[in-house]
């Protein structure tokens, strides 16, 4: 078998990239380890930059976005029982919309079903081959069967844990990383969201989120120990933590339900260079991983996307490699301004087994620069809805 | 002896508290543990903002500043070999000014002199008592002899080492420090300045700083070990080290000459809160104390004395206690601030013996938001020329 571009990983940023390629007349193939429900049974992130949004609407995928999704001007944050909103719209005239990354993988897939794209399902021993000659090929098995493909390309949205990662030699990737000291612990629950936007709190007692998918789905989060079992963590136990660490009217007014999924995820700064390797190219959690505060995670997958698809597009069309030649410096410089983001409002918003009380007096003056001063908060604005491509 | 503020510490804070309640009909009397000249000898700070340029205007002390000072528009950093301006004139339309502490001292000596207010040097053994009650008085020794005075008021702008802050009960006093793991080692020269304006340099030798004091006197400084021995420190060795930490083309144009003064200071960031206690307020250093990357330690002092001069006009005039009340609490919210940019500006650009390679992404990432973003350029300059009072 043989195809343009082989995506390894079917999660949005893999589908993102076929859908912009195919409008482009470029074949893909995705390779997707799991079923498809699998993967939009993966609860994840639901807050889109404008740069995501106007991909999704070039990818001709924003039908039920542009109808289901909600527009935040802007967000909050609590610390001390005092809480504050970050308008967007009002410092910098932009916004960012909640519609669930479960949502967008589900209209891709649905996109890609219409446009008679190729995905297979439940690969196996995926291998990406010779990517550092101009003939690299992928092989893997899918029903007891060995398969190969040959490609132009292979693009990498296999997430953390995947292969293509793995594909770059050791002596030419460098990995920088931080793991934080502690976790989210997340719960879902079929609820109305407790306010219009997102709350960010910074308590003594930890980091809380408030957040959502629509108008009656909740999405919330407590900061959590880093070993803590989730059979210790009742719905009570949740709700009752949670109404510790947001300002009394909050808490006041929220609604509790049974949670319909809970889990807990540890938070992590990573990022690798380069992120091409001859015609492998990396894409999303493959290459990088942010702390979810700030909500950056699949729109810094998207930021890749753009440049890559970008990269293809014009070499396909004008037979020119300077959009691939240049992709990882350019994908890098956005994300590490993404990672800078999300590692300073997580240093901001997060209590540390290790600050002292001085620690925390800047961590508190860092957030009050944000209450009180117009600049500090444009800045913060400018980074939430995303730096310019 | 009686008088209405007695005020412990005859530098530049002490001495502009003095002129200011002068002006106003308030008698002040000054103690000071050294010799005038001892004091006009110390080597300090040299950039003035605009709140401390206008106090000094205020105090009619501000005609030889007028004259031989030097507007500075912006302040470059440099980092990798390259270099960049933040200029605060086109960002926010303010600036800075350099003139050094030594002068700003001598002026205010001289005004002292003129006004004929008090001041008594190499006092020994001054003890602030009864702070709080509403008759405190201050004892000391001077030639041999014993004294007393009583005052309304003592304002303790005897620095860090000073007896004010140890007079305080500890039950009332929270302090918050951090001791960076490292010194500058400054070096005093007559050579013209290798660039108009300042330097602030991160490169992987560690901090740099190229400063003024006028057009014939250069104040340079290299980050060093906290156990460095001055003895080790050749001016040889010290030329050598500083122009390897600055761009090649500051290093080739560096004009070096005999060091005048030569010393290494620890690098803390101190508060202690309150900053009054009953009829005693503290001023500058003896209630916190900034590293000094950003130039922020007299700028700090200055910003007390004018909430203390404030709130003591207020009292004398209209018999209002509001501005002594609320002293402590607005000055230190001014204080926070200034602590939370020293802090930031510090992290940035020094080296530190545990910083991951992440870190290290973390600091060129901040350094790369100021070189290419005018929003977080606005930011830094606000807060260099200084936050409104």
């Amino acid at each position: 078998m043989r195809t343009q571009v082989v995506i390894v990983g079917g999660g949005p940023s893999g589908l993102l990239l076929g859908q912009l390629l195919h409008l482009k007349g470029i074949e893909t193939v995705i390779l997707e380890r799991k079923t498809r429900d699998y993967v939009l049974g993966r609860i994840r992130a639901g807050i889109l930059e404008t740069g995501l949004v106007d991909m999704m609407r070039e990818a001709g995928v924003s039908k039920r976005m542009d109808t289901e999704c909600f527009i935040h001007h802007g967000t909050c944050i609590s610390y001390d029982g005092e809480m504050f909103d970050i308008n967007f719209q009002k410092l910098i005239g932009e916004n960012v919309i909640v519609y669930g990354q479960t949502e967008v993988t589900r209209d891709l897939y649905d996109a890609r079903d219409t446009a008679g794209c190729r995905t297979v399902f439940e690969v196996e021993d995926v291998e990406i081959r010779d990517a550092d000659t101009d003939n690299p090929f992928v092989t893997f098995n899918v029903d007891g069967s060995a398969r190969r493909i040959d490609c132009d390309f292979v693009a990498g949205c296999d997430g953390f844990h995947g292969v293509s990662r793995k594909t770059i030699p050791d002596t030419v990737l460098k990995e920088y990383e931080k793991v934080y000291p502690f976790g989210w612990l997340g719960v879902l629950s079929e609820t109305p969201p407790v306010h219009e936007e997102l709350i960010y709190a910074n308590s003594e007692r930890g980091f809380a989120l408030c957040s959502m998918r629509n108008d009656s789905l909740s999405r919330y989060y407590v900061q959590c120990g880093l070993n803590d079992d989730l059979q210790e963590w009742s719905d009570d136990r949740f709700w009752d933590e949670l109404k510790r660490r947001v300002p009394e009217a909050i808490a006041d007014s929220l609604v509790t339900g049974p949670s319909i999924e809970k889990s807990i995820a540890p938070l992590r700064s990573f990022v690798c260079e380069p992120m091409r390797w001859g015609r492998l190219f990396l894409c999303g959690d493959a290459a990088h991983i942010v702390p979810p505060t700030g909500a950056k995670g699949l729109n810094t997958a998207a930021s890749d996307v753009h440049y890559l698809n970008e990269g293809l597009v014009q070499y396909y069309r004008d037979g020119d490699t300077h959009g691939i030649d240049t992709y990882s410096e350019k994908a890098l410089a956005r994300i590490w301004k993404a990672e800078r983001f999300s590692w300073a409002t997580t240093n901001m918003l997060h209590r540390f087994p290790d600050q002292s009380e001085f620690d925390l007096k800047m961590q508190r003056a860092e957030i009050e620069s944000l209450h009180y001063n117009e600049t500090a908060q444009r800045w913060f604005a400018q980074n939430y809805v995303g730096l310019p491509y």
